[in-house]
């Protein structure tokens, strides 16, 4: 079931439909058919993962809307979902823009992939549900309505440049996704920590958030890919006990991280300034606390979409810091198996991502 | 009229009035009154330069609101400008968070100044207005509304952590002040160039924007700091040709900076993709397009304060494009006589800020 007489995009726009020209991720609608293009890969979908976003906007549209009764919630909640993926090929909520990801087993792979994907591999995909094409066969019959994990049935599309992680059999699977949701941020620090170690002296990291998933993982990649010194900070005395326990951070410091002068204050008290910051708090205003945190010559990385870019680009100006700042990129080569390995062999690490999952 | 009771930070956290214990440039309200801190310097202002995308958030706010005559024009582009500066004690559109610069003469310096600066200098501020505490007196009687330049009275105060550049006597107010406004770029774009070409080659860089005042000077830069090939892209026939006789770019093409896969197809036809990118065009949605037009390994610098910061995280992700990506961070030891070098020995660089600023 393969299309041979024309030569797929990598990025996918031989899918979209309409409007003609736009990436997959902006267009409106994609074509989900399965047929596929040589270097597409096709998978069988198990869940679906909403978006947090996504998933909390339907919620509201539907409780505004239908009758109280828990079934009426449920068929309203299927109804929403469907009618997207319907209408677009893609389950792209049109409110929020947002997406998520999903997990399934490949079913055929095209001659020219070169995403290293056998069939029956069980995958999830590292790239956004706003971009993938997707096909629901089941009408969502067992999902209730009230998670964001959606049992369902269907198809959905891999290009050429779409990632998928095989998912690995030593962990539970709902650890296994938290780690790859956040895995583009272990493997930027440890290679920015990497580059300033080049300069000849191993560097002082600071962590920003230190006891969340992209912060212990962020601060676990830090110290294997050579940190002097690692500040770990977190806004509550909490987080300070479950970031101690971990043993991930040589010093942990309390500070509100939107507080610049506060952030710079511990961070220099603490062994800094950094000469590689790590910004994984998801609040904003967090920006000026980073640049003042990081000596001159340093780097900060923004892995939190709460920045803004203004806020970086004006604020180092404005205190005249020579900094390198960098937007924390989700994709870096090998990210996810970087990330899994980390989990493996840091039970800190561990440690914190179950003590996460477990409360939401 | 100077305050010996109290210390002032050099970052300026003392004249913050709200909210308490951000930077100035976070904050909502800056104290502007004239008396100095020790390491304090007062500025006699003559003239705002308002930041691109600031004046025309204001122009289009005001078109949207006012009557067509011109004097209803310069009144609303006044009342607006006055209204921000009265509210803020700043220039600091709230709307994109950007400010600009100004020119004027250094009036009193506090005995502990850093900056080296005597009353009666001509200086230009290379901090932003969007963290420099301002006063006008004049009600801006001078402008007309139709120009980023304000002609301006009233008084301004550098921080002991402030830069300010003293005017070049060898060519005209104007002209230095745009080059000193967008000077941050040709600097950062002469380090990531030098760095590339630490690789073993030559980089290719594409400069979106590149016939504009930090597009042309990033041009200039990215030739002197040993670019193999620099692609300028602009989007008319019109910057094209002003593009083309300055000579700054080894080829020149014409597409629409926000349409991503026109941007790869045409900066690939033209000798990319590129290794080192310069987004220079002050307009939303131009990140997907420098990330493909951007060859892995390669880096794209965000100059541009209409960057969304999640709109290039998630862009470069959602194609698996492993770049970096920076912030354009406006401050590198150097820029200001960097670029004022640049446009002494690049005729064409001088020719597109006479033709810019003749218009504008």
């Amino acid at each position: 079931m393969q299309r041979e007489d024309f030569p797929g995009s990598p990025l996918g726009l031989h899918r979209v439909i309409e409007p003609a020209g736009t990436l997959p991720q902006a267009a409106w609608r994609l074509d989900s058919s399965p047929g596929l293009w040589p270097d597409e890969a096709r998978v069988r979908v198990h869940r679906l993962n909403l978006d947090a976003a996504s998933f909390r906007q339907l919620t509201e549209a539907v409780n505004g809307n239908a009758a109280g009764t828990e079934g009426g919630h449920a068929a309203a909640m299927r109804a929403a979902v469907l009618g997207i993926v319907g209408e677009r090929g893609k389950m792209q909520n049109p409110v929020t823009g947002s997406g998520g990801m999903l997990t399934g087993v490949v079913e055929e792979v095209g001659p020219d992939s070169p995403l290293g994907l056998a069939p029956g591999d069980r995958i999830a995909t590292l790239v956004s549900l706003s971009l993938t094409p997707l096909a629901i066969t089941d009408g969502l019959a067992r999902w209730d309505g009230r998670s964001e994990q959606v049992p369902c049935e269907g198809h959905a599309i891999l290009f050429g440049r779409s990632i998928a992680a095989v998912l690995p059999a030593d962990m539970p699977v709902p650890l296994a996704l938290a780690v790859l949701d956040v895995c583009g941020a272990p493997a930027l620090t440890a290679r920015v920590v990497r580059e300033a170690w080049a300069g000849g002296t191993p560097p002082v990291v600071a962590i920003l958030g230190a006891a969340g998933k992209s912060g212990s993982l962020s601060a676990a990649a830090a110290r294997e890919a050579g940190a002097r010194w690692v500040i770990g900070l977190v806004p509550t005395q909490a987080e300070a006990d479950l970031l101690t326990a971990s043993g991930l951070a040589d010093e942990v410091v309390i500070a509100d991280a939107r507080d610049p002068a506060a952030v710079a204050e511990s961070v220099r008290a603490a062994g800094g300034p950094a000469h590689v910051t790590v910004v994984c708090v998801d609040v904003p205003g967090c920006e000026g606390g980073a640049v003042l945190a990081t000596a001159d010559g340093g780097t900060v990385i923004f892995f939190s979409m709460a920045t803004s870019f203004s806020a970086a680009a004006l604020g180092a100006e404005g205190v005249a810091a020579d900094i390198t700042m960098l937007i924390g990129n989700g994709y870096v080569p090998g990210h996810a198996a970087l990330a899994l390995d980390l989990v493996r062999a840091e039970p800190g690490v561990r440690k914190i991502f179950e003590s996460r999952t477990a409360e939401g």
